[in-house]
């Protein structure tokens, strides 16, 4: 078997390894053939999979096993709360948080657009740290009442990890009549995650962030909650979601929540040690380095802006060294644009471009965090040197 | 390992089981991390293993690799195909042949409502075997001539088996400047399909039809083709579909569409000659039995009528006896309603509610057919019974 030499993985927070407990589930059950949505007995035993995962995944996330809605990942289930929650609402103004997904962002700014509805779309501040604030909510909702159609707040940031208090949000929303987006992909598997006490109507989740295969993801959505759907077909997944349920798929992504659920009191403390490791160790190895985001946070994420560093050489410089992480989204990785969530904390585009997010995971050990350190202060001096050369050509380090 | 007992598996169709070869390449891939939008060396891997099955199928389907759109599967891909394609026309006519499957026909309706853009949609009619003729594309293109945005006709259907003229469909529509989508979901793998010769704009395929992964497909979309994304997010499959794209998933898509090409010559021949075994016996053993479809077909598809007999009664005293089949498409078995397909065929209500699909794949045997044919005749005979029974109390049977 072919394996790549990954030395040195802190990237977690773009795709982590898929368990083994993940994999043996999905082999399991891929032995078994069945549509889940076919009367004979093999389609029931897929449906009997099918269902225990649902029950598994509502178990741990606090909410019922009807309001689990079976995915293709975080981006899908982003587009189906948002476009979905809007098109089903009387209101017609839409509030995301600054520092949201692109699945999320770019879903809002097309219902901003006459196909999308020519909804009013407001973009909520986030405060130095990245966390939208409640008051914010209330304050687009003392502006337009009723006219609230949907409120999308992330529980925890994907670049800098920032949790926010979505609870509040969700109150301030809900009291409007407004329906409350979460998008807890970074957050699920990582911290507890409660869809019934954070009063959201739809949360959504992706199984590849924690140990889950690529491909699968869920939207927890209240049983009552307006939606239409956004795609069209069998009307599978409550008439919200069209297409064969990926059943090997959805049991991996159960099986991976089980562990993660397990190991998630150990494990965050284990991560957060990692985390303030790498950070403090980082600091005093590059001194002028500045860490971003802070207050109530992921474990896993690292997230600092090296000044004069072009942020795409420090990743190639540090891949070089084995260590492997990102500038931002890896969704956006292959852009060549300053990170609109360090933009939304105040930093200049030459900083918001000038920055590098280390992700920790279930795999990452002490020794990824020691290699990381040791590399990094001679790869930003590298990158300066070329920052510094290239600015004096004349020609852009992005 | 627990495995089910499926001793005589005939719904291929609706899905078929994931072949070794699939199944080895889906574990190989999975074994290593990396998010192929991730520019370090894990990402680099996962986007070379990305674009090497890319490749792999695109040499198999007549396109180029810059052609294929990666998706969630079939479902996913007739969506794009049509909400895009017709979202980017500036013709407000689309026309959808009367047995696609819901995937196709549902996107059309929603075109048809305001939230859909208000679209005039037409149904192109079959004949008695279920084929489109071009004939009635030209008749449209001469009523609306421009004002016709997009045209789609399904190459073989899949309760069925029917192959349309979409080589015909697409000359005819495309010289009106429309664009031509072709769901080929239940043909790739099982007939040869060439992109370029068909002269489509787009062409969609779900990897479980032929012996991949669920949760995974691709829509083959001509560069100069005019399509507007209908998800939103990072952008990953040429701006046209968003979200972590599932490598080990599609990796394994490929690897099973390797076998089936290298098999097809031999095992469509081989599966004609049971399919054929398959309805003769039904007819002898039944005799008031009547075959739907006809002509040029797809190699492992058989429905029949069974007068006076409930489908999903034959479905239940089939599994009984060991024998699982379906009534038509697996996505909507679970809606009493009489197969629109069998409807459009010309078919009354009473007929389009007493239908079978057996449909056969690589697994399957002689042993499996001759079990089939020995079962039909009693469950037929007690489905009949239950059925005027249940008509004399009133009751209907569906």
């Amino acid at each position: 078997m072919l394996t790549i030499r990954t030395p040195h993985y802190l990237d977690h927070a773009a795709t982590t390894p898929m368990r083994q407990s993940a994999l043996a589930a999905y082999i399991e059950a891929a032995a078994s053939v069945g549509n889940a949505s076919s009367l004979h007995g093999a389609g029931r035993h897929a449906r009997r999979r099918l269902e225990e995962a649902r029950e598994s995944l509502a178990a741990h996330l606090g909410c019922r096993p009807s309001e689990v809605v079976f995915t293709s990942g975080g981006t899908e289930s982003d587009n189906l709360a948002v476009l979905g929650q809007a098109a089903a609402s009387s209101g017609d103004v839409v509030a995301v948080g600054a520092t949201e997904h692109h699945s999320v962002l770019d879903s809002a700014a097309h219902l901003a657009t006459p196909r999308g509805g020519g909804m009013d779309v407001r973009l909520l501040p986030v405060d130095r740290c990245g966390a939208v604030a409640p008051a914010s909510v209330r304050g687009i909702v003392d502006e337009v009442g009723g006219r609230l159609a949907l409120v999308a707040v992330m529980l925890g940031n994907n670049e800098i990890g920032t949790l926010s208090d979505v609870a509040g949000v969700a109150a301030a929303a809900t009291a409007a009549g407004a329906a409350v987006h979460t998008d807890a992909v970074q957050a699920v598997g990582h911290i507890p995650v409660d869809f019934g006490a954070l009063g959201v109507t739809s949360l959504s989740l992706s199984a590849h962030k924690f140990g889950g295969p690529l491909g699968v993801g869920a939207l927890i959505i209240d049983r009552g909650a307006a939606c239409l759907p956004v795609g069209f077909g069998g009307g599978q997944e409550r008439d919200l979601r069209s297409g064969s349920v990926d059943v090997p798929g959805v049991v991996a992504m159960a099986a991976a929540l089980d562990e993660a659920v397990r190991d998630m009191e150990a494990e965050a403390t284990r991560l957060e040690r990692l985390r303030d490791r790498l950070v403090a160790g980082v600091l005093a190895a590059v001194p002028d380095a500045v860490p971003n985001g802070g207050g109530p946070r992921l474990p896993g994420i690292a997230n600092l802006t090296f000044p004069g560093c072009s942020g795409e050489s420090l990743i190639l410089l540090l891949d070089a060294a084995g260590i492997e992480c990102s500038t931002g989204s890896a969704c956006t990785a292959g852009v060549a644009e300053p990170s609109h969530v360090l933009l939304a904390l105040g930093a200049g585009d030459a900083a918001a471009r000038s920055s590098l997010r280390l992700s920790l995971g279930h795999t990452t050990t002490e020794d990824d965090v020691d290699a990381a350190i040791a590399a990094l202060a001679p790869a930003a001096e590298r990158a300066r040197v070329a920052g510094l050369g290239l600015i004096g050509t004349g020609v852009t380090t992005s």
